[in-house]
């Protein structure tokens, strides 16, 4: 086993302490600084920024000093949209850098400096989000009588979906949006605030991610007025609801695509790429997801571009989304030597802004989404890369036999410190300001279930702990709060367990719901800056810090050493708040219990 | 010290053992294969590449194996302009990524990533350069008599060049071209075969960096009938000429500049960014540098694209230039929210290709250089960050005091595994055809020269060996070879002691000459993949292999434990042929000495 131990290392990440928050214009200067403890060696520290594509180098002042630390500031120039930074720090060892990934003696790329940018940010309200993600087949019936589609295979609300084979998309459980507008409450229980649907427009399967329009909710769901009536409830609780669109693709049954096929020189054939056999390319060579070609200006303007297009108009009363989640965000736009993802990207942000400034745009991509998220684009991205899989890697039973998010070899078990290395990695490859809104996930309808992923419910507690904790937007897959299984993303999508207490995990449901809380009565959790203290095979111990509080975040897979932390982390005078799990033990010095599988939220200052 | 032993690691890189050489079309399917050692625990091999933004795995297929090693080949479809991929290690202990950093035990991000590029790398006469940078105003005087200009201080040969003050620009010493026309015996004496003219444009300076015209050549160095005399000489001796080319800024007495100022509606005034006091937006501040705004069609057609330009007027006879070096390559294009570096540098390749196909096309940038060598503009880059500063940090005396590249710390002595570490991941964010041709320096006119960097001649070896042995062009700044000394770029800038004796050291000379030769006599040193054997903190050993070729390289900065090698990297035998240094024992293996400093190069097979 080992521990690494990373108070005693200098730290700057783009969070309130240390980076002025707020949007900068191109040409301010803002002064940053840097947090280097007692212990540090350094003669000096030094800002370097790149400027035009030149390194520019320019000295740190230093501000303050006590017996436990030094600060130090420097003025960073905005000379670009975004403007890559790192610090140097001028040892009798040898110079060293501090960039997003840590500490290193010797020359690294840039391409984990860090970045302020002169785009905004994601909207206030996502700061505060914890997202609820609902795939409305499996949510909520109303009992509404439906005719149901020729492809449909009715399935009774206890059955288990089918996983793999013609059935798995074919299963219609019945779902609708009036069911989901009858259980609003137990989100509110639960204490989530965004309900995010994956698609409501009419398809040709349980899933609708092959949409036959854009133009119109699926009358399956409840149609236009369904999604209008849930909007008017979801915001008369001071919720908010977002949509989920896919731009790479459409449905072999889409109308731009019937009608394409049809007329072969018509505007609507342009929507779309061709293969030499004259049939379409389709999204990982299924035709039956016909690919959407962005170069079209057709395409743009009804889809993406301005009043009237389909992300626009979606914004608009009476159905007033908050926001998008955009399907296979990483491939739209991409073809051989084509890639329009960023115009895309911009474009839909563009439009965002201008129907409704205060809308949330997020991206799915699976593995390292950093080229795409330099900020004037998507805000945030889910992320799978950053989180998801490290959690699960640590978390992941000893003996793994679990294939997921398309590798074909088993899930590995890796160390704390594998992991944490995992995290800042990925983490570095995007601007703070998008850290900080990331979709942090344990899962989703593409994934695994976490209960299965990790085992039993007291690991899934330690994951619940991480997710609602860490720098970003926590998003749970309805049905994870209750414990619900799944092998597989399809597997997965199993029904709320409405009227089977015998499937309604009360305490897995508790520790979410209390986890929730502690978030919400944290600003540091919300906002704060992350500094790693302990990294151990088995444990992760890190703090978050706003300028007004700091919060100590411990958890533990298993059992292990536990750590004795130095009491000036405390404010003086006080005692440690615990905010989840057991009590610190204060003496001369904090004591961080060595108790695992576990989770402990303590407010220090 | 610590010694890391690499040679039992899967290995990969862009070399003809694991990938076809060529260029592939978009759509190609090119075998990549990985070579892992008997001591690997793989269950099997994939290979993951990124096709329009989503990860695709497929397997390798085991095709061969022996006591030593097995290989595996995987097809890797060439689905966009740069694809990325990596490979997968199925092992029992939790699947491992082999990318252009190496072995990681965790997931990481794509940027180290190995790639494959449809763009066309530099010459194939390239591959066997050795270049050799001349400074004109230093390098030797023909004796016809010149015109002064007025900013010009005459300097005697042997007045030793002012490093900083008012004099440094001025001081004008009056070496010409006919100059070195007269002296290019020494460079087939040394070797090597490109020659490479910092600015040949008139200017108001001797460095020429601030051209008052791309119209001729500086009478001061003879005019266009010099530059054409040289160019023939040149290339009548089998060797190759290039030019130096400021895209960033011109001087404020540039014809364009000066007929910007008189008409400020005028074509010309299009050229340059102003700013809102009237006055020209200069590098890095300098007023007398005047930026060029590449945003103006005028200047385009001007200086970069197509007949007529700049860039291809002077690649035609009677000048022939066989290619440019580009000037602060990093700037160029680039200002506030502006990016058009990609633009001209494809603009520039694509106009060198259409007059000249076999140009070859060279970036300055000194710090990362990336994310601008995806391989369709320019063919390579002065590589400062993979070599210059690896190797300097490396070799820099214990107690170094050297400020050097923009830094106000001292330039650190870091060990062989941080040196080597930088190495890699530099070379790790381009691609291999990019590595292949990356021009390594032991420093230029713009750096300290070697041996004042180093401190002694016999570490000044060291430093050549490894130059002369390192997959990339060597290039080599006119007077190194004679152990010229500098403090600084412009104190470095030494005239060439043709009548001094005293300064003219015979046995560097022949340790360039007789390393450059070694280069020469084997492809693998110039072709050859990199595969490193031993990091230890005061030496490096590694491997330069091709399909019929295996060189052994151990440089050393000091003493050390030296290692033992398995026999089987010998061909089956046959005993090592000593190219360079002394004699490898062989008996049951191979020793590698552990004598230093010193270099040592071996033929295995």
């Amino acid at each position: 086993m080992t521990a690494e131990h990373l108070l005693g290392g200098a730290h700057h990440d783009g969070s309130e302490l240390f980076v002025p928050q707020g949007t900068p214009a191109l040409g301010d200067v803002v002064p940053v600084r840097v947090r280097v403890p007692a212990s540090g060696t350094e003669r000096g520290v030094h800002l370097r920024s790149v400027r035009d594509g030149e390194p520019h180098v320019v000295p740190a002042r230093l501000e303050r000093a006590d017996e436990h630390e030094r600060w130090y500031v420097a003025e960073l120039a905005v000379d670009n949209p975004v403007t890559g930074y790192r610090f140097l720090l001028d040892e009798p060892g040898g110079y060293r850098w501090l960039n997003g990934r840590g500490l290193h003696g010797r020359d690294v790329p840039d391409a984990a400096d860090f970045r302020v940018t002169t785009h905004q940010p994601a909207p206030a309200w996502a700061c505060d989000a914890v997202v609820y993600q609902v795939f409305p087949d499996r949510f909520a019936r109303s009992g509404t009588p439906r005719q149901l589609p020729a492809w449909a295979e009715p399935a009774a609300w206890d059955d288990e979906p089918v996983g793999s084979g013609p059935s798995t998309p074919r299963q219609l459980y019945g779902g609708d949006l009036l069911g989901i507008e009858q259980h609003l409450d137990h989100l509110q229980r639960l204490g989530v605030d965004v309900l995010y649907l994956t698609p409501f427009f009419p398809a040709g399967s349980n899933h609708r991610y092959d949409a036959s329009t854009f133009e119109h909710v699926d009358p399956l769901l409840g149609g236009n007025q369904a999604l209008a009536s849930l909007s008017r409830a979801v915001h008369a609780r001071g919720m908010r609801i977002m949509g989920d669109l896919t731009t790479n693709h459409t449905g072999a049954g889409h109308e731009w695509f019937t009608t394409a096929q049809l007329d072969r020189a018509g505007a609507e054939a342009t929507f779309y790429y061709w293969q030499d056999d004259g049939e379409p390319v389709g999204w990982l060579g299924h035709r039956s997801l016909p690919k959407l070609d962005h170069a079209a200006p057709g395409l743009r303007a009804r889809m993406v571009e301005g009043p009237g297009s389909v992300v626009e108009r979606w914004l608009q009363e009476p159905f007033a989304l908050d926001g998008w989640r955009i399907d296979v965000a990483n491939m739209t736009g991409r073809y051989g030597d084509v890639d329009l993802t960023h115009v895309v990207a911009r474009t839909i942000r563009a439009t965002m802004r201008a129907a409704k400034p205060e809308a949330l745009l997020v991206s799915e991509h699976f593995h390292d989404a950093g080229a795409d998220l330099s900020g004037d684009g998507w805000h945030a991205n889910m992320n799978y890369s950053g989180f998801t899989r490290p959690v699960w890697g640590w978390l992941a039973p000893r003996v793994p036999e679990r294939q997921v998010l398309g590798l074909p070899v088993p899930l590995a078990r890796r160390s704390g410190a594998a992991t944490v290395a995992s995290m800042r990695d990925f983490a570095a490859v995007v601007p703070w300001s998008v850290t900080a809104h990331q979709w942090n996930l344990l899962g989703s309808h593409d994934t695994p279930r976490i209960r299965t992923m990790v085992g039993d419910p007291a690991t899934v507690e330690v994951a619940v702990g991480l997710l609602m904790t860490f720098p970003g937007t926590p998003v749970v897959f309805a049905g994870d709060e209750l414990g619900a299984t799944g092998t597989n993303g399809e597997h997965a999508r199993v029904p709320m367990p409405w009227d089977r207490p015998d499937r309604w995990d009360d305490a897995t449901f508790e520790v979410y719901r209390s986890l929730i809380a502690v978030r919400r009565a944290s600003r540091a959790l919300r906002e704060g800056g992350l500094r790693w203290v302990v990294v151990d095979d088995d444990a992760l111990v890190f703090l978050r810090e706003t300028l007004d509080e700091r919060v100590l975040v411990a958890v533990a897979r298993d059992p292990w050493a536990g750590v004795t932390l130095p009491r000036e982390l405390l404010r003086h005078g006080s005692t440690p708040e615990t905010l989840y799990g057991h009590d610190l033990t204060v003496a001369d010095a904090l004591r961080v219990p060595g108790a695992g599988p576990g989770v402990g939220v303590w407010r220090l200052a």
